[in-house]
């Protein structure tokens, strides 16, 4: 089974990567992006057919290993 | 107007980020993990209307800085 876990920064964090990516692209002549945000997007491959029981085990990965929670949130696709 | 640009390393190009989370997530205790792949999602806030032109225009940012088309994949969801 396939899961998406695309963990971004939470509302109010800085955003370097985001601000670096408008800067470039308004130097490059794109004037009308306004703001740029970057996260990240972890596709798993997983061995299992029960979807809830394989949610909870992503969350308890986001958790622990995939987002750091003090700052960032996760959104789980399956 | 948001616009969302999932970047994703090719079929085939080796991803050490996804070999290392595979690698932690197991020695974590999640064995049920067979693989993973990282990739980067990067929202954008454009000013305009015309889905299409602005469509065009991510399409030639990807081109030029978002993505490195040569182990990149990327796909632009409006």
């Amino acid at each position: 089974m396939k899961a998406e876990v695309i963990v971004s920064l939470k509302e109010g964090v800085l955003d370097p990567q985001g601000k670096a990516i408008c800067h470039a692209l308004s130097s490059l002549g794109y004037s009308n992006v306004k703001n740029a945000n970057v996260g990240k997007v972890i596709t798993l491959e997983i061995e299992g057919e029960d979807k809830e029981k394989i949610r909870k085990e992503i969350e308890a990965m986001c958790e622990s290993l995939l987002a750091n929670v003090v700052i960032e949130d996760y959104k789980i696709k399956i």
